[in-house]
Formats: structure tokens, C-alpha cells, sequence
């Protein structure tokens, strides 16, 4: 019996396929390399008990050292999700940003925005090399850009390699692995999904987008309007007027969103609609009890107080308002939270303008 | 001095100009003539007050005269909405459909949807000329068909004189005149025009749209999705999750509407969108609950006993999946409730099915 090549062939052609494919798969998969979080918050703690359970290696920036040595005798981050517990062993903690931002590949920030400047001051080593994955909700205090423009415009990140993290997600919720689907956008959908690869798991379900600037600024808009839905709360108004406010808000970021970066995108998808309901609905949530304090006659002042802390919308609605001076999109719900907290304008009087507005 | 006739006529211009003015918005404004709720619920009651505040006059039909009596003794919907008071000389009541019928010309029809049937059984008056307005949010049984649909094929009443009222309205908000946003959806803009300005008020704001069977299937479908959040609220599922899975809803809810009504929308108007998000994170909803008893492994019936009613819902779902079969829409949501509440499926299993098809 003789074999001619193309018998051959025929007979291998179920490991050339198999080579073919692991090689096709390999070449469009693209390559993390090592990945640090950088923050030591409650949705840095959550993003970083996501990845370690697929990579089994972190780098984990904190800023305080006595936090590092606390989380290192307890086995879990000492001030947030205490009950997340970690193993050690996967994890090299330092306070040293420029030495995590030169052994890692991959840098999720996960820092406050009102510090993230601060932070970054302080690096000597590119990133633009580094595929940089912001997860931090809020604008660049003084610059009145989302992170990722940040990071490109001040340190030469290209945009291909600029990524974020959207999504309804409690961090809260992810620590009790409570499903939640995360979304991962970036310009280079290869990275995007190679990401979601490390957040995939049986309680964390993902999808990829090329929206970065919309799913930023829709995650800062959100709490502009749950504000709003705490004064309007604060001001007794009722579910049925709820409930026209957040399909009110959704049509104002939608217009803000379509001028901002007007690509194709579907407003109602989770990442958009999902993540403004889950600010927007939770009484639990820092922006809906500072606008409910506001509605109830509170002065800023007085509200900040009592809380201990600032709401992070309370600062994007100024940038917001800012950015918006260029731009001319109706926002009226955007105006009235602004002209309550910044002009000093009753909320009765500022509200009930805007109930006129609405549809 | 001598006045041409073309001084004349720009003498008098603007008396021309307010007469001309006059007559377009006599012309133009349909003529709704009398009308007559028929319903004795909440939300006719509800609606009942908002209309005789503009008309001082209107028909009311219940079908207990007992009822009526306890009305006219209290000055109060004796079962519904009790602080609600009503001046008496302003309304007529009858438990005659017939008469009532023959009297009114504009009817609105607030039933509960699962006995508009029988009661229009007894009609010997033809409906054809009247303005028939129907807030009935549910599907006529047996038939599968919406209201409007119903009166336009068993009745032959002309599209252009069926309007609906929608938009997120718990009656007891209503009641105590909490600002609610309601819609008029008639093919002829005109009707629907007419009818909003016998509800506007300083607590409700209205808007017109020619969606009448978009209206009316929202309308249905919040109910199911309603209960789906219920039984993920019952299963515990999270805040991210609920708000996951309210994006999905919307997402099927404008595949299905595209699909049986393919006009221009926006889901994202509070007619769809925020009447989804009053039903949907409302914890009193009547579906609400029953879905979370659901959730928690109560069978369907044990369910119902408990609850001493059956949710709209449940009925909903079952005309949903059968008007579905024919039109092969992709609403995994819709299925998943059907096959826990009619194949006895087990909501774990339905629900973890469900969320690998969410986005």
C-alpha cells in the first residue's frame, strides 16, 4: 500500500486544524503580561479578588505602608470588604507606585479621582507602553477629563491601549459573589477581551465594547443624577416622578453621550441603562443621601458635614457643567443640580422648573 | 383724511389675526363631548378625579349598585382611594352600561382587563362613534388581543377613535396629588390632544404619541418583568443583577414593540422606560410579590392562596407567549417566566439559564 502526500494530509488534517487554531488563538489573544491594582478602595479590593482568582498573581499598590503590614497580619484588606479574604502568597504588596508601574505590564487604577493627579506625579517610569485599565468612576479634578483622556493627554498613553471598566457593580455585592456583569472597553477590542478573560468567572460575567469616553462619562453623569433623585426624594416627590426622572436621565446622557463620541451605541445596554438604575435606585448610595439631605434643606455645607465625606457626584456636576459650556447639550437635569449646589438656588424652585422640562 | 380699505385692514389686523386664531384652535381642538369613567378600582378612581376636576361633569358606571349607594352616602369610593372626596352633584353614576353607553360620548374604560368581556357582552349600543379611551393595562383573555385591538375587532371602533392612557402612575400617588407624567397615545394626534386637556393639572403633566399598541404592550410586558424581578429578588439575586436585568428588559421589551408596531419610538420615553422602572422596583407591586414567592419555592397556586389574588402578570405571560409563537421574538425573559409559571420549571434552574443570555 503507497501513500500519496495528499492521503497524508487527509489523515493529519485534524492536528493541522488543532495547531492551526491554538496558533490563530495565541496570535489574536493578546498578552497582559502582570497585572497590578493600584488602590486600596472597596472596588480595588473586588477587582483584585476577581483577577488573583484567575492570574494567582497580583501586584497590589497601597499608598500607606501600615495598611500593607495590617492587611498582611489579617489576611484581608483591613478597611474594605474585610470579609473578602486573600492568599498571601499570590500577592506582592508595595507603596512604591514607580515600582509597580516598572515590574508590571498591566495597571488597573482603582484610586479615587481626586487623587489619581497626585498619584501619578509622583512616576518616573512610561506608561505609554503599559496597557493602562481605569476603573475609576470620576473626572480629573482641574482638568475637567475623564481618566483615560488623562492619561493620554498627559502621559502619551495611546488610546489602543487604554482601557475601562463599566457596569452595574456594587463592590459590595461582588465580595458576597453576587452576579454581576462587568463591561470592558477599549479602542483595541483584542485587549478588551483578553481583560475580560481575567474577570470571567462563574459570579462575574463580561462583554467587550469600543465605547471608552461613553462608558466613562456615563459612570460620572449617574451620579449627577442620583443626586438628583435624592433631592427630588428629599422634596417628597413620589415613585411615579422617580421613575420619569431616570427615563429623563437616560434620554439627557444619551444626547450628552452622542455628542461627546458619537458612535453607535444602544443606551439601554446594561453598562449605560444598568449602572445609572443600580446608582440611581440605591437609598444606600453617598450621591442619593447627599441630594436627599439637599431636597430636605440642608445646606452643601451642612450635608458634607453630617456625612463625613463628600459625594463624588457633587464634584462631577461641576466638571460636568464645565465640559458642557463647549458643548451646548440640553441637560436640564444637569443644570438644576448644578444651580442647586453651586448658585445656591432653592431645590423647590429649581425642581419644579425642571419637572416642566421633562417628557 | 381718507382711509383706503388697505389702511383699513391693517387698522384692524390684529382683531383679524385673534379671530383667525380663534377659529384654527376651535377647528383644530376635537370636541371630546361628555365622558364617562367605567371602572370602580384605584386607578379609575384616580382617574375619575383628575378628569371631573376639568369637566364638573362626568358618567361613572359600577357594576354594584350597592356601591353606588355607599359612594353617594360616604362622598367616597367606598373600596379604593377613600380620601379621595368627590363633590357628588358633579357625578352621575349608573350600574346600566347601556345607558351609560348611549349618554357619553367619550368612555374610558378602566376595568380590570379580565372582565371587559363580559361586561361588553351586555352593550346593545354601538360603539363605532364614540371616543373610546381605555387604561386597562392587561390583555383581554381568550382572545390575546389588547384592549385596543379588541375594540377595534369585535366592536368596529375606527383606530382613530381608540386612545390609551400610559405612563408610570401608582393611583395612590395620584390620589395624593404627587406630580405623575401620563401619555395619550391615538392614531389621530387631535383626539389624543383633546384627551390630555381634560388631565393636565399642576400634578399631572401629559404628552401625546401615536403609539397605541406600543403603549398597550409595554404595558403588558412590565407586569411579566415585574415578576421576573421578583423571582431573581426571591433568589437573591442583587441590586447589579436587578439592574442588569431591567437593561434586558427594556432591550426585549423594543424588540418585541419593533417588531408588533415597527413605528419611530424612543423605549427610552418615560411611557415605556419609566413606567418599567415604577413596576419594576416597586417591592408593593402585586407581581413584585407574587414573583419573589415565587423565588423563595412557593408553588404558583400556593402563591395565589397566599396572596388572596393572582397578579396581572401571570395572565400576561401566557397571552405574551402565545401572541410570541407567531412572531418568534427573541425574549428569553418572557420564557423563562412562562416556563416557571405554566411547565413548572424551577426558577434556579430557568433564572441561571436566563443570565447566560443576558448582555
Amino acid at each position: 500500500m503507497i501513500y500519496c502526500p495528499l492521503t497524508l494530509l487527509f489523515y493529519f488534517s485534524p492536528f493541522l486544524l488543532f495547531y492551526f487554531f491554538t496558533f490563530l488563538l495565541l496570535k489574536v489573544m493578546f498578552d497582559l503580561g502582570k497585572i497590578a491594582i493600584i488602590g486600596s478602595g472597596s472596588w480595588a479590593t473586588a477587582i483584585a479578588k476577581i483577577v488573583v482568582e484567575h492570574t494567582h498573581h497580583i501586584g497590589w499598590y497601597f499608598r500607606r505602608d501600615d495598611r500593607i503590614e495590617e492587611f498582611r497580619r489579617r489576611g484581608h484588606n483591613p478597611a474594605y470588604l474585610t470579609a473578602v479574604r486573600f492568599n498571601l502568597d499570590e500577592i506582592v504588596f508595595s507603596s512604591d507606585i514607580n515600582w509597580i508601574a516598572q515590574e508590571y505590564d498591566t495597571l488597573v487604577f482603582v484610586t479615587p479621582s481626586p487623587y489619581l493627579k497626585a498619584l501619578l506625579k509622583k512616576l518616573k517610569t512610561k506608561l505609554n507602553t503599559k496597557l493602562v485599565v481605569t476603573a475609576i468612576k470620576g473626572i480629573v479634578p482641574d482638568e475637567n477629563l475623564v481618566c483615560s483622556e488623562y492619561f493620554h493627554e498627559a502621559y502619551g498613553v495611546p488610546y489602543d491601549n487604554l482601557a475601562v471598566i463599566g457596569g452595574p457593580s456594587h463592590a459590595e455585592e461582588v465580595a458576597m459573589e453576587r452576579l454581576t456583569y462587568l463591561t470592558v472597553g477599549c479602542a483595541d477590542l483584542d485587549k478588551a477581551r483578553a481583560f475580560t478573560e481575567v474577570l470571567a468567572s462563574a459570579y462575574v460575567k463580561t462583554k467587550t465594547s469600543p465605547d471608552v469616553l461613553g462608558i466613562e462619562y456615563a459612570s460620572i453623569l449617574k451620579n449627577v443624577y442620583a443626586i438628583a433623585a435624592g433631592i427630588c426624594s428629599g422634596l417628597k416627590y413620589g415613585d411615579n416622578f422617580q421613575a420619569v426622572l431616570m427615563a429623563n436621565a437616560m434620554q439627557e446622557m444619551d444626547r450628552f453621550l452622542n455628542t461627546i463620541n458619537p458612535i453607535r451605541r444602544s443606551i439601554i445596554d446594561s453598562v449605560y441603562l444598568g449602572d445609572q438604575l443600580v446608582t440611581g435606585y440605591s437609598k444606600f448610595s453617598r450621591n442619593h443621601t447627599f441630594g436627599t439631605m439637599i431636597g430636605k434643606g440642608y445646606s452643601v455645607k451642612s450635608a458634607q458635614i453630617e456625612m463625613e465625606m463628600i459625594a463624588e457626584g457633587y464634584f462631577g456636576t461641576k466638571c460636568m457643567k464645565e465640559i458642557n459650556r463647549r458643548l451646548h447639550v440640553n441637560m436640564p437635569i444637569l443644570d438644576a443640580v448644578y444651580n442647586i449646589l453651586y448658585e445656591r438656588i432653592s431645590p423647590q424652585i429649581e425642581i419644579k422648573l425642571l419637572t416642566d422640562s421633562f417628557r
